[in-house]
């Protein structure tokens, strides 16, 4: 691994930020959540957090935009945090090789989703999670907002309504599952509890703090363990190998970073030991992926060195 | 990352050895080759080998075991090499989701294998890396005995015949990409180098030396360069995604290394910037992986910090 | 065709009902909704009505059971007579080739269930029929009394209560296909129609009787026209093609007539211009069908020659 | 039924084929194999022949054409005529819910194929025939001979060539079905029987009489029995079930006959007790069938009643 020096962080983004101006073509917002689509895909933000709290930004990185599908990765380290290792008995690890709501691959496996990334396995993780607290969102925001040291963080009720009406894909996801014994909640609870965690506004500074104790090895921002050393290696481990949709692959040649993305546009990013990092661009690609946002991580590994590989 | 001493790696192996030879449960040998059908699940021997070419070895280190899929890691590179990026227009580069010899997501992406690991995927490398140099198994064997600097390495025609012989599914698959379009070579041509290949007989420490490019960034044994940096960490991030069938996410939440293992029972693993492994236990757990050297490698990075993660 | 007597029909079943009594391994009743589950594999009737309302009947061929699928015959017919092909457009007419319940030809399909018989097809079909009633239980209710000529024909509260609390696949079913548009009415208000048609408890007697329009060409019972002969024609062949789960092929090679059976344990069964049939014993095979069920069918087509082949 | 006088059938005939030429849109002619793309799509023949041999037609009813997978019913009755329900232990009987020549469903199924007119199901089928009689083509050849009184009957080498030379998709499903131990013969081998069969070219006047013994409740032309009434009743049942690839319901919905048909554009179909038609015409609907064919046969049930509903 390169070294890069702290002090090269701002000079990157700086960098990264010129050349995705002038770059063409951003893919397009979400159109399945009405309160997304009108998002224009040319803006852009980007933060990078080092492991003292100190962070780095270009473009509209104190911009809110709507976390969506990135918080599922918070809702699985402190449903982790909580129950360890039984989780897996409920969601597995493997990549799903299948668009994200496909439920094909949960009927061949009797209603175990392939991994928690994907809506049915989040819609698992936070059955568990409810269950365990009697507010799993509640739960999420109160840790965002401590780890990002932003009181202002708050869900947004014009998305949650939006997705709710629009939820019937989820709804058949977690009935089908409540047909296998797997889903503990009451179905339209448990769709609260998640549209709810799913509609968090947040921006790239607050999340790339956020994403810090991933960083840490499991260690929060107030010095405090949420995660054991070797469950934040898991969850960086399944953040590469499911956390872009039916794009791991690709999302590991070409950054090379355990990542998770959101229909939102925004992307964290880990670079274990060393920092993490947030970008959102709204213009997504066929796969649901911000189209500049993995363009502009590309670029920082190749610039920096930092990938894991 | 903790930093290790490389006077350490020998007393690592050691303890490795001693935890595993007081293991229970070893799985079963590979039984659908008859060649391989009869091997003792209890044998175990572990290498690792710095990025100089010093190497530390355990138990049977120096015994040659049939390299079976472990070889598409270097055909895949062979490939890389001489056509560069075009590749990706004929494999994927996304885990498969299904087990490894699955026809089901081949049918669904129009003849397209999801990655170079499945067999599908390998057979369109095999048949490609012919195409360029007349004799791909020939240019695998050179290759393989340049970078352990071992001469006798050579095909088990025992083995080869055995596939032969049991190759249906296969002849399946190639001709099913036949059909559309996905393969250049007869099928009986591509059939014959592609199970010579898999026949490949070599040791822990033949194969820990020969993955060495990997882990020095694309440099061969010699200095020269097979792959640029970037390559190099392409192929390291579809080994962490796709080189272990079914079990890719297991294995990196479990070691944390991009890994290719074989039905013989042996797993390659990369450590970037550092070193690279090779265990060996014949005993396969029921996605095809051999059970003493996962668990060895997780040990491995458990004692070592080794992950990249 | 051989030519039978009416005269033949009491002796015809007089001799199935002997020989099915010989007849060891009955298989299971259906045991997912709990108010079935008890019931003895043992127990067996039949009846057959000719074009005129004459029945004929052997065991407890007056004997109520749940009807189950059965209804879904006529649920078809009752919203075909209403919308005519339009109906076609929202539920297709092929074999499944999947069992009964799956949701993955449907994904595959976009929300267009294969047939009007499985139960995401029925589902279609009761909304449908719902939307241009308002009462769809209702108007089957009114149907099958009218045709039967029997007023105490009711729903079982008990069955229905309990398919609800057991109802999460379809839930599952009706908001997937909402999700694709599919489905008009709510969800929950979709789900107490289908489950009360589901529970309606009739004899063979009143079954045979009210199938009798598909024998007489689309004519009902007191003379007025249902369906015009094409539209008869069709039910007939859908229910030759897709009407016993995934056991319509073998019941086509067996049995040789249109029928429909239910978990209830009960089959109906046109012999066009002929007569209709009815047939109930609790035990099932592994596919859903009546084991005693099929067999006399079997039988009865055997003896009389009265097959569509 | 309504009756029907043989001497209607030629004004019936005729009636069909003036409609038909008024008809716009003939469909495509199939193009996957060279040698029958070309074909006209406006070209059309139909005959019928009844019990006794005498056969009414219209348009080129004498012209052969290739008759493809029509073959597969008549070599279905050689090898159950010899073997008996044993071949139901190879081969499924039920509707296959999926294009024609899908692998997905033989994978889940462990390489028994849903049908036998589904190109799997007819390799099995064949290979079963030729283990039985040493040449299953020549086989099936006298016997079409025979029955159609036309010695001039023979294979089309221009078709068989053009076939085996595009025939990696038949190649991968003997070879897969062989990896489950269900191919008897060597692949090459079972191929070139296969296609020889599908390459015999006939015209609608042969294969209406050809198709008598189905008819005539197993009754071959001399009087000689091929199939117990029993068998020919449930090769009658598997045509209207799976004739048609995946329009089988579509078939029986708007025809209600038992048929089958091949992408030369022929169709074959029986009125059991009464009579059986033979209609071509090359232009193939997005499933494999004669647009006109089908058009001509609902045609035809609708003018005379002749449906089995």
């Amino acid at each position: 691994m390169m070294t890069i020096m702290s002090s090269q962080f701002q000079p990157v983004l700086d960098r990264i930020m010129a050349e995705i101006d002038r770059t063409p073509g951003r893919g397009r917002s979400a159109d399945y959540i009405p309160a997304l689509a009108a998002r224009d895909p040319r803006r852009f933000g980007m933060a990078v957090a080092e492991l003292d709290g100190t962070v780095y930004g270009v473009g509209e990185w104190r911009q809110p935009f709507s976390t969506q599908s990135i918080t599922k990765v918070f809702t699985l380290a402190l449903d982790l945090a909580r129950e360890g290792d039984e989780l897996w008995e409920h969601v597995g690890r493997e990549p799903s090789g299948n668009p994200f709501n496909s439920l094909v691959q949960l009927e061949y496996e009797n209603g175990i989703p392939r991994n928690p990334f994907i809506n049915a396995g989040a819609l698992v993780v936070t059955d568990r999670l409810h269950t365990r607290t009697g507010d799993a969102a509640g739960e999420l925001l109160s840790f965002l907002r401590a780890e990002s040291g932003n009181p202002d963080l708050g869900f947004d009720e014009e998305v949650a309504a939006s997705e709710t009406a629009h939820g019937d894909r989820n709804a058949a996801l977690a009935h089908f599952m409540a047909s296998y014994g797997n889903i503990d909640n009451e179905v339209p609870v448990l769709l609260d509890q998640y549209f709810r965690q799913c509609s968090i506004a947040a921006s790239c500074a607050d999340l790339a703090l956020a994403t810090g104790f991933l960083a840490r090895h499991g260690i929060r921002a107030d010095g405090g363990r949420l995660l054991s050393r070797s469950q934040a290696k898991q969850v960086n481990a399944v953040m590469l190998t499911c956390g872009t949709y039916d794009a791991a692959g690709d999302f590991a040649y070409r950054v090379g970073l355990p990542g998770k993305s959101g229909v939102g546009g925004g992307i964290i990013a880990v670079v274990p030991g060393r920092c993490t990092l947030c970008v959102w661009s709204p213009g997504l690609d066929e796969r649901g992926n911000s189209v500049a946002g993995v363009a502009a991580l590309d670029r920082f590994t190749t610039l920096t060195g930092l990938s894991v590989f």
